[in-house]
């Protein structure tokens, strides 16, 4: 039996969850959510989280350069820390290298990984260096969130309002142009996607009720959402934000932009739920209503073109490779 | 410029230090310890780890079954929150995974995670499934220690005897046994290491004044102690503990026992240094003297046959491979 018979990536990590034991009456969050939340101090939450970028899969050389690899690393891990509503403090970065790797490389990484940590004020405090024969950045991320403000996937309420930040899909056809030799707006968002994180502080602030940050596509993020509040959504699909750089790069390859805004990923943008009442003062922020929370029964829909449809999963890595 | 150029994954991270900024008040060691420390509360720190597997490099599916693998990646991770004097508590641990990897065999590596998560009442409590062309299993861990039972490698004093736990360079002859397709008691020895949690956990009880895991060797290990306590060191040859199986399994393949102890790898034994007056509380427990520790000018030197000699670097990802 292989991993895609058993739903890919998702239904290993279900499988995985169902045999693990915990130890601790620490643990606020685990296996399920951005990151794992730990009780911390009277006021505090401490955040815990880890993401990898292995060469061929998440980055080829063909189209990143070394500081690039270095500063994604940084914001897929700090885009965690976002989801929840926190804080980035502390990273370990670990190096797995080809022998015969330059020197200069790995400056030029670092150098990568310093600037984003500048930016977000995250102190490297260890990690490791080894060998290896593809290129593996993996960074383990501790950040810290006031108990008041923390978001989960799972506290969407029925009747809640279905929000994002940003613009979808663009990630997925930049990755496209790429491969296609062509140039566009799109390719810079694909190679340098940057975490949302000073907005995710501005929204919990307001008051949310869930949050994620889109790895793998808005359908994806969408059905965490949903399972682990356990409710239903309505997601519109003329709602979901698109630019018009995106649109203009997927004609070039004759694509379906709405197909690369939902079931495409990286872009790093938020997805999160409110109560109606807080929609005013959400919508002073970069961010647009896209669909409602609803009861369990009715399943996660697309409202297109007035007729309702299922919504299919997003990214999986066992379904389909990256790069 | 290669990474060999510069003093291998050494000179590499000597780097890669000067060129990181910190950011936070509340880190009391970074990188260049087993673990980095971080203020926690009144009493306690916290220790914040990882560490990386790396198919065909750490392990090959040749010799290691899944279960082994997963044991691995927890008592590796275990052995560097021992190295602090510390207990472990909540790990994150990521997978990639080829495509074509059988479920069962995820199922047996978690088996080996769970055991020895089981075994520490280590909680699991998120990570990260994805693709990749070879097996990587990367753990993140943290862990706690009472402010005065924080062992690091920077507090050896001059004066200080050097001790050591257990037996040395069992893990690397059994490595070798298995490459000549011989057999002997010293692979199991490589195939599942254990970290000294118990142990280090009565050292640090009694008081010692610095501490490391054996890595990449005695040799290494004893320099990274002298290098971040600003001291030298003497060691002697014919103290160093090699078991009656493990000069049996040596003599199989001619080679050298003290060799494999001095400059062999991943044993996860510990090294230590206390002030004399311990040494009788000390030899309660499975540890013997080694050496002393002696003021930077006299370098670090091995005494072998009445006779003194440089003691050179140990085992290096960047110089030779491990698998």
């Amino acid at each position: 039996m292989k991993i895609r018979d058993i739903g890919g990536e998702f239904g290993l990590i279900d499988r995985i969850k169902n045999k693990i034991k915990l130890f601790s009456k620490g643990i606020v969050a685990g296996i399920g959510d951005d990151t794992a939340v730990l009780k911390y101090d009277k006021n505090n939450y401490l955040l815990f989280t880890t993401d990898m970028l292995v060469e061929n899969d998440h980055f080829s050389l063909k189209y990143s350069n070394p500081q690039q690899i270095g500063m994604k690393a940084i914001e897929q891990n700090a885009s965690d820390i976002a989801s929840m509503g926190g804080i980035p403090k502390f990273a370990l970065v670990s190096l797995a290298l080809p022998n015969e790797i330059d020197v200069d490389f790995v400056d030029k990484l670092y150098s990568g990984v310093n600037q984003k940590s500048k930016k977000y004020r995250i102190s490297i405090v260890g990690g490791n260096i080894m060998h290896s024969k593809d290129i593996v950045v993996s960074v383990a991320l501790i950040g810290f969130v006031e108990k008041k403000y923390l978001a989960l996937r799972s506290g969407a309420k029925i009747g809640d309002v279905i929000f994002c930040s940003g613009n979808f899909g663009s990630s997925s056809i930049g990755l496209e142009l790429l491969r296609c030799n062509l140039k566009g707006k799109s390719i810079k968002k694909h190679l340098e996607p940057e975490a949302r994180l000073s907005l995710a502080r501005k929204l919990v602030k307001v008051g949310i009720n869930s949050m994620i940050d889109i790895s793998d596509g808005v359908a994806s993020e969408v059905r965490h959402i949903c399972n682990e509040s356990n409710v239903g959504a309505i997601i519109y699909a003329d709602k979901i934000p698109i630019s018009k750089e995106m649109i203009n790069d997927a004609k070039k390859i004759n694509k379906n932009p709405l197909d690369f805004a939902l079931y495409g990923g990286e872009d790093f943008e938020l997805i999160f739920t409110a109560n109606k009442n807080k929609i005013k003062q959400l919508k002073k922020f970069d961010v647009k209503v896209i669909g409602q929370i609803v009861a369990k029964k009715h399943g996660i829909k697309l409202i297109k073109n007035n007729k309702k449809e299922n919504i299919k999963s997003g990214f999986d890595h066992f379904k389909r490779l990256r790069v």
